[in-house]
Formats: structure tokens, sequence, C-alpha cells
């Protein structure tokens, strides 16, 4: 069986990364790539380097997705997408996008700042994060894709504070992010000269993944739970290192800590658990891996846990194609064998 | 009146943005200058640059000790000056390294290692944060100029925690480093290519720097404190990002907050508060300038608290001439006019 | 004696330059800062660290011109500066754009593709590479400042051709230059991801900065030649390399070029002639200064000629100060004390 | 089929890329990895996210060379290669070393400043530039992988040298190489802090890869040829530009030279011929694609010429494997097709 499948967005960077990624995919075909300002135009002008997905032409969403298809990666700007799956049936989804990762209209409200437009089709989207949701991804027909944020950070918490080693309350996260995270269009402070040479935090109160990553966590905790969160731009192009500090559980020690990371992933193909050494984004970069690591401060009671990732590989192009593998029945690794680059 | 000055360990990073400074200081002539590679080598060959101080030679520390001098710059590696200044009288001292930045042996040995070689003699040093000790440095006869990462970290949060705003327990920081934080000896991991592209953490606990920092937090609170603190690497040559986290008292407000970090540094010529901006390290390159900012994530209640600097300016060498400008009766910021480089 | 002086285009890079230099001058004072982009902002929102440039609030640049000022530094789009000095008298000026560095009005409608709107005036303009034209540009009523790729390129091959060492036929150079560049606006391809982590040509055939070259030289060797000039875009957001190839002249040695460049730069404040080493950027990032090489390559008889500078300090505002410094009876180096951080 | 192969060296960068490239070949298996620092460590240990390398551990090149092995890629210092293959018979060999890339046993001691230890041996080697020796290649037991400056500096030459429209004499070459290229021990100027922010030239006469060149250039045309070239250090990872000036051969046009090109490589899997674009690093990174552009500068007559590579790709590991699939009868691209991360 090969699956067909379309690109929305594939101008974009996460877009770009997913027509890499299934152009070498043994199972899933793209048939179309949709990407509004290049409407006409070959792939091959864009992409110059692909396989098959060169020969395509560049259409429009609306020209994408009434082709007979069988799966939609939907890379889209915020509000983009949420009207285009309004109704129910069609092919399969991924949206790679904010709009349907937050399975509650309210706390859509709350946090975007507008009611959203097809609340009652929220509960209709599965949160792929894969590793905490597999059975639930590979039943669904339509996938919520996290965010970068959020999956760097939960990778390296949800296992904690499943295993009760963490307290719920008082979670902080400092992630920091390469360039790449600011999306294609860039603008103002992405220059290269402004860039380069600079590390500063951005959003330190309220950026929208943190909703993401506070549902998460309330379903691990069995009840609401609230983080701080301060993102920084770093001078590189991909890679999110999230570190994140909690408070321990009394009486935990160090070793439960591996332990829980450890036996949380063990069967995990993409993650991979650090004991001597801490996670480098570097290592991850062009991938669907992850690194993570925990540290135990005795003196504090502090957990220190550390999630990195690729932004545009496990934190977007590479997770939303290891979610299709699980709807279709194919191999999760399948189309996912990238390793880094040393250097 | 011109103050004679010598280097110790002039080959550094620290030592060499000393004889850049000093170089076009009005009031300190540089009069010798040590590098324990170079001996007998002209500065010149290290330093093309420099006016009156490239005629110099580079002698032994012995030899830059021996000679007529008014003050001793010592940025040594540890353990090394510890012996040096053991005795009583001689010249004024700013030590830029670890050996007496700990007021109390005990804590010394706690976080060394090791008990340290003369535990009397402490007591005669002060901790050279200046804006925190202004007077007592002016008075002082020796110096311990404070770490890189503290004097970010501390004074973002000195002036909150000062001014009651902020719980003393729980506090975290995430500080950021360029490569420069790692001396000019470098190792593995420092090379361009492992470097690069990359940020990571490291010693998540335990980093000597803590000491400094909980030294200074305590004697504001009155109190023990803790810190848990995680440094990374990030690729760029210089600057430091201190990201704190820390508990608001209750009923802080975000305009309390900004207020206390604008009063406390109100006159400081070199601490910049930022309102609508937060801290950016290339703004600050080259410069003993600090920029700091505050905000209040009311959904927690935490207060995130920012603190950049030059880690070899602020961080080291400007803080030194800072310093000793005090101790020498000279306008505090003499020597330090450089600005950054846009871009 | 305090020069009265305005800066033109004080929002681009070689604006901010210039405002950065001036803060510090003992005997230059900016009365007036025009940024079309600012006007009636504070100066002080652009460049918070400066003095008392920073008190300045931008006007225009007709509000600039009207006021009461000894010297005009322009540093403006092309075209925008031609019309401003059509007139005679005025103020003194040196204009750091490309409206003025042609003698010959044929020669600038050959590179430009228009003609010149006031070619008359052309000869009222010194060319400002100061080495070579000390004389009249401490004369000179307008100096014409060089472009930043002809003074690293003129400053390596200009005393071996006036030495009668290289053949005025044949000349290559190959020039690398940093993203600023590029200047403040960037534009596509200028963003950080992509400019990060790669190096490509631009320009292959016929930049502009051609015509100043070959003027230059066909001075020197007393009747016209041409050059071919191939520019680079590398990472990084500050300098120019220069590497530029020639043939001998029969019978010349490795000795001969050494001592021509040499003997030419021995008096010289701002260029360094190295002998065992070859130029780097690094060096010179944030300065005025210059460092030129040569080596000879027996087997095939040319000559490899290197000349390194900021593109914005001796290729930009830097030469302008020096320029300034000269045609107001100041000392050369006034203002430009700046030394290269290390690292 | 399945090759088995040992890569001697696979501690080094073109080692380690070796074992990325040949963990996913689909038909060559890699069955001995020699890594003189690292015997009796798993590979997993420095390489921890490949698959079936991944199981095994470090040996001696002896232990390695002793093993039931169809093919031996060698990438080992200066030197060490020459010794282990003066026999004959044996497995097939790729060296990525520079032992055995000159045919004349002369020439190699003129550049390498030493009689060749096994003169004899060397006609036994073909110079593996894929793109123009393919027949050789694949009837070869033995093969010379070409340095990475040659490679990407005959790209762009030969085929403009081969149809006769540039002249032997007088071609320059000014290369730009990533920091990867002084290979995994990097060194003084390789770190992090030196290597960054700066462009400099280096070995400006007498590179050995000199020699490479041209030899290859001299079977073209006929006759012995000489070139200059200059290399020069780049701040990023990886990737070569060579930009090569050449005097046209009389009458020669831009379409000619265009055409030149595009027909040499009209049916090259792994060469792109660019048109209205020049070569850029970037797009090639990770692969073993290359990039070819020329221009005709008719102001000058002379010919610039491009070629763009990944040092360790098309100029090291991704050659090697190109051969070595050619040496086996499998296809020519299998193994290599990965492609450029964007970005």
């Amino acid at each position: 069986m090969t699956v067909k499948a379309v690109v929305l967005g594939a101008s974009g960077f996460a877009g770009a990364e997913l027509l890499r990624i299934l152009d070498r995919h043994p199972d899933i075909r793209v048939t179309a790539a949709a990407a509004s300002s290049n409407v006409g135009k070959p792939v091959s002008g864009a992409y110059p380097s692909l396989g098959s997905v060169s020969k395509l032409t560049f259409v429009t969403v609306a020209e994408a997705l009434a082709s007979d298809v069988d799966l939609v990666f939907a890379s889209l700007p915020h509000n983009a997408s949420m009207g285009l799956f309004a109704g129910e049936g069609g092919p399969k989804v991924v949206d790679l996008g904010g709009d349907h990762r937050l399975a509650d209209a309210a706390r859509y409200e709350e946090w975007f700042g507008q009611p959203h437009a097809h609340p009652t089709t929220l509960s209709s989207w599965v949160y792929g994060l894969t590793e905490f949701h597999r059975d639930r991804v590979a039943a669904a027909h339509r996938v919520a894709n996290p965010g970068c944020y959020p999956t760097a950070s939960l990778l390296a918490l949800h296992p904690l504070l499943s295993a009760g080693l963490i307290e719920a309350e008082g979670i902080h996260i400092d992630a920091k992010s390469g360039v790449s995270g600011a999306g294609r269009a860039g603008g103002e402070g992405f220059d290269y000269c402004s860039a380069n040479e600079n590390v500063s935090a951005y959003a330190a109160t309220g950026h929208k993944h943190i909703a993401e990553i506070e549902q998460e966590l309330a379903l691990v905790a069995g009840r609401e739970t609230r983080v701080s969160f301060v993102p920084h731009l770093v001078p590189m192009n991909r890679g999110i290192l999230a570190s994140c500090s909690a408070q321990a559980v009394s009486g935990v020690s160090a070793a439960d800590l591996t332990e829980a990371l450890a036996g949380a992933y063990r069967s995990e193909a993409f993650i991979r658990v650090l004991d001597d050494d801490l996670p480098r984004t570097k290592r991850l970069s062009g991938t669907n891996l992850a690194e993570v690591a925990v540290r135990f401060d005795a003196r504090t009671g502090r957990v220190l846990a550390f999630g990195a990732i690729d932004n545009l590989g496990k934190g977007a192009a590479g997770q939303a194609v290891q979610n299709a593998n699980l709807m279709f029945g194919l191999p999760e690794a399948a189309g996912l064998a990238d390793r880094p680059l040393l250097p």
C-alpha cells in the first residue's frame, strides 16, 4: 500500500522538512504540495535536490484538498487549518499548527484570545505526542501534532510526573530554541546580524505553548497544574533544549529519577535517555530523535530534567510522519532513519 | 596620579581584556604583564594592536610582584592566587579568580573540596560586586572580583530580594554563556565544530559559582538560602544571560518588581533596567554594561528576572577595573567608556 | 576647537558606527542625526548606550543640513546624496555613499547605468583612501569615502603596483564579506537561517566597486587597467578579506614584495603589514585598523596579496572619521583608538 | 550480494561520515571499524544514533584488515596508508587519504618533501574523481579518493578546459572551507572563539592539493599546467566553495561556457549546474551533491567558475561510497540519497 499524501504549507520550514522526509518514505507518496505564495511554480525551483517530489507543481490548498488523497499534512499559519477540517470524514489529517491541540474550547479561547470557530470538532482530534498517546494516535482519524516546545518539555517531564517523583506545582521550564523556530518569514530580530552572537529571552510570560504543556501534565497529574515557561532565542539554525526544574517529591533519589526516564523510554526508538551526559541539540539535528536526562539537586530538592530535539524534526515534521505511520498501520519508524551529521 | 598596575595571567581571556581596557585607561598604567607560557616574549606578539602596553615583555608572576607597583590584577587559575597574598600589606589587589570570594573558610572547603590554604586571610577581602558593596570596595585593600555567573544572576535578583518582593527559598537560575566562558585553554567540546550549532547544559548541580550567589543572597535575606543553578553553553563568543525564577511574595505586583529594579539602579552608570524589552547579550559585548529586567507571571506567582552581561566585561575585567577605580579614588567609570558594536 | 557634525543616515549600520565613534571623539561633536524612518524619536531609543549623542532626537536630512554645522557625514542610499551637495560652499562633507567616488562622469554612467545628475560637481570631490591621498584629503572641502571592498583591495594592491612589482593587467580579486556588508535592511538571503552555515559568491561580474578599484589602480599604473572581482558572503557579522592575485613583473622576489608593503605603510598608524602571518578579519573588528600581507608563488609567478579590514570601520565609518580629522587639522587618529576584542 | 567493508580511521570526521552513510547503505555492510584511540570501546559510545554499525567494537587497523572483508575504506593520516597496501591482491580499497593520489612518484616527492615508500604501487591506483574517471574506477581494484579542494575545483574547471574554452595557463583558485576541513583533531586556531567571526587565508602557496589539481588538469590539457591556489577558513562546520578564475580562449561566449558545464553533467546524478544562481554550500551539506556555475567577464576576458560541495560528502566520504558502488557493480547512487536540510 502506498499512502497518497498532500502537504499544505509546503514553503515553510516545517513544510520543507515534510517534503524532504516524505521524498524518501517507502510507503507515503506526496501527490500534491500547496504553497500559497508559489502556486503554479515547480517544486524543483524551491527544492532542487528532491526526487519525485520535485516533479510536482505547487497548487492551492483547495486544489490539494480536492485531489484523491489519503492523508493531509497541514502546516499552516494560526487560524488557517481550523476551517478546513470543520466537517466530518475526508482524508486523515495531521495538523502541525496550533488550531487543534487544545481539547477544551474554553482553554483555547483563554490562550488565543478569541473563540474557537469550530469548538465541537476539537474532541475529534488526538494530541499526537506519540510516545504518550501511541494507541490513540494509531486509531485516530485526525491528529494534532504537538508544538516544538511542548514536545521537548513533556519528553523530560511526563515520565517523572507520571511516576510520582516530582510535584505538579511549581514546575519551571527554561527553553532555548534555534532561529528556525521563528519560521521562514523571520522578520525583525531574525536577520543574521541581529540574531548572531546574541542570546535573549522573549515572551517571558504567556507563551501559547504553555497551554499544551499544562493540558498534558494535567492528564498525568489528575488535576490542573500550572507551569512557568520562558523561551529563549539562541544563535543556531535548529534545535530546542528544554531545561525543566521541578520540586522533588519527598524521599526521591537520583536513581529513582533516572530509572523513571529509562523505564519510560526503554522500548522507544527515538528517545535516548542519557546517564553520564546531558542532551546536546547538535546530536539530533535533522532527525526525529530526542535526548533526555535528569539530575537531582539534593541540596535544594529540585529535579532538573532536560529534553532536547530538533524543532523541525521531533518538534514538527518528524513527529508528524511518526504519527502518520501509526495512523496507517505502517512501521512507526518508516521514513525516519536519518541520523545526525557529525559535525 | 597614575596608578601603576600589573596584570597576572595576561594571556588568558580575562587578562587580555584587562590589557585592552587598561591600555586606554587615563589613570592606570600597566607596568608589567605576567603570563607563564610567554615569559620573555614581547606583549606585542600576542596583542599587536595595543599601545603602550604592547611595548612590554611578558614576565613571571614573581617578577611582576617584585616590581614597584600600586595595584595587582590577578587573573590566575584556581588555587594560584591563594598563596600570593597570604601576607599583609603590599599593593592593592583585585583578584579575578575564585580563591577569595567566599568569606567563610568552611564554605570554601565545602564547595572546593579542600581546605583553604590561608583561611585567616579571607576576612580581609571584599566581595566586589560593585553596585552592592561600593563603599566597602572603595575602602578595601583587597577585592575579590565576582564570578561571571554570580554577577549576572545577582544583578537581577539582589534588588528584588532586598525589597522583600521574592522569597529567598526556591530560587532557580538558568544561565547561558558564550564559549569564552570556558577560558582560552578551551579543550574538548570547545573546538569550533563541537560548539557551533549546539546548545547544552553542563554541571547541572554543584557549580562552584552557586556558593557566591548564596553567600550574597544570604546577606540580603538575613538567613541561609539555597538556589538551584544550571549553566548552559551557547554558540557565541561572549555574553551571559541569567534567567532567574523565584516565588513572588504574596501581594506583589508587576509594578512593584519593575520599580524595585529601577530604584536600585537609578543612579548606576553601568546597569540598564529594561521595561518593554528583555536583555540581549549582544548589546553589552565588549563593555562593562549590564541589562536587567523583570516580569511577573500572575498565573503561577513566579517572578522572572533577567540579568545580562559580557562575561569578560562586567563579568570579569570590566568590573575589576570598576573596582580598582573605586579603590584608588578615581572616577568609577574611568577607562570603561567602550560601547557595544552594532552589529 | 570643537567641530560640529551631523550624521545623515544615522539608522543604517555605517551611520550607527559613526555615532558610536563620534560619541567618544575628543574634537568632533554630533549636533544632529538624521534618519528618515525615525524622525522625531529619541536617539537613545535606537542607541541606548551612547553618551551625549543619545540625548539627540532624530531629524530629517533637511533639518540636519539647515543647522549650524561644520561637517556633514552622509551615509545615504545610492542617488540620495547626489542632489544634496550640488551647490558650492556649505559645510565640509564626507560622503560614505557611492555618488561621488568616480571622478569621471562617463565612468559613473557606465557603471551605474544612468547619467550623473550633477556631473560638474564630481571634480570637487577627493577620493578618500586616506593613506594614498592624505594631502589632498587634508585640503579637501568634500571627500568621497571609499567603498569597503575597494579599501581592502587597494590597501593590498596599491603599493605593489606603485612599486612596479605586479602587472596592471590580469589582476583578480576574490573578496569575502561579513553579512553587515549588505546593510541593515538586509532582505532575502540575509535572514539568520539563510546566511548561517553558508558561503556563496554573488555579482560575479560587474560589481559597482570595480569602478573605484580600477580608477585608483589606473592612477598608479598611469593607464587604464581592468580587474576581475568576485565578492562573497561569509557567515559573520563584520569583516572583509580581499584576496588578490596578480602577475609578478619579471625578476620580482618575495622580499621585494614584502618590502614594498612594509615601506608603504611604515609610518601608518592603522595599517599592519604581516610577515609570518596572514590577515584575519577578527583582529580588526570594531576598529579602523587594516592588515595586509603578500606572498610570491614562484611556481606560477603569481603574487598573492591580502587586505583585511572591518567593513564598517576602515571600510566605512572609521575611515570617514580619519578623513574628517585631516580635513579639520585634527590628529589623524583622534577618536579612533578602539582596539579589537579578544575573542 | 552484500559487500563487507571495513572503515579505517573511524573516529575522524570522514570516518564518521562513512559510518553514517554506510549504516543505511542497502548493499554494503560495515563489519569492522578501526580507530586507534578507541580500540576496544563500543562504536555506540562514539556514534550513539547509528543502527547496526553501532553494535560494533572499535578494533585496530591490523585487526580490521585481518578480517574477512571485500572492501577497505582507509581514512588515515598522511603516510599511514602507504604501507598498508604495498602488496598486491587483497580486498578492494578506497583510500580517502593523500598517499596514493599522485600517479608519479617524483611528483609525490616534490610535494610531500620525501620519497614515496612504495613508488611502484602508485600505478595500480585510479584517481577517483568519479565523473571524470567512471570507467576506470569501475574496473579498479584500488581507488585514491580525491581531496576535498581538488574535487570542488576540478568539477568547475575540468569541463571548461576539456571543451577548450579556457587557457590552461594562469588558472587561479580561491577556495573557502568550513572548519571541519581541518579534521577532528583541530588544534590552535580551530577552537570556537578563534574560528568564529573570522575569515582568513592559509597556506597561500604550496598547498599539497595543488599537485592533484595540476595532475588532473594536465591530463585534460595534454601538457603540464600550473595553478595558483589559496585556501581560506570560513566560520561554518561544513562546505567548500572553489571560486576559480581562468583566461577565456579567444572568441568564447557566456553561452559556450554554460553549455560546456551543462553538457558535461547532463547525465550526472550528483552535479547540479546552475544558471541564474551561484553555488551555495548550505544546499549541499550532508550530501554527495555538488553545484557548479560559470560566468564570463567580458570586460576582462576572465572566466569565473564555481564549484561547491560538502567537504565531508562529495569531498570525502560521499565520493568514496560513490566510487565503491562502481567498483562492486552497485547502483552508483546507492546509499547516497541524503538530501540537504533546509535550513
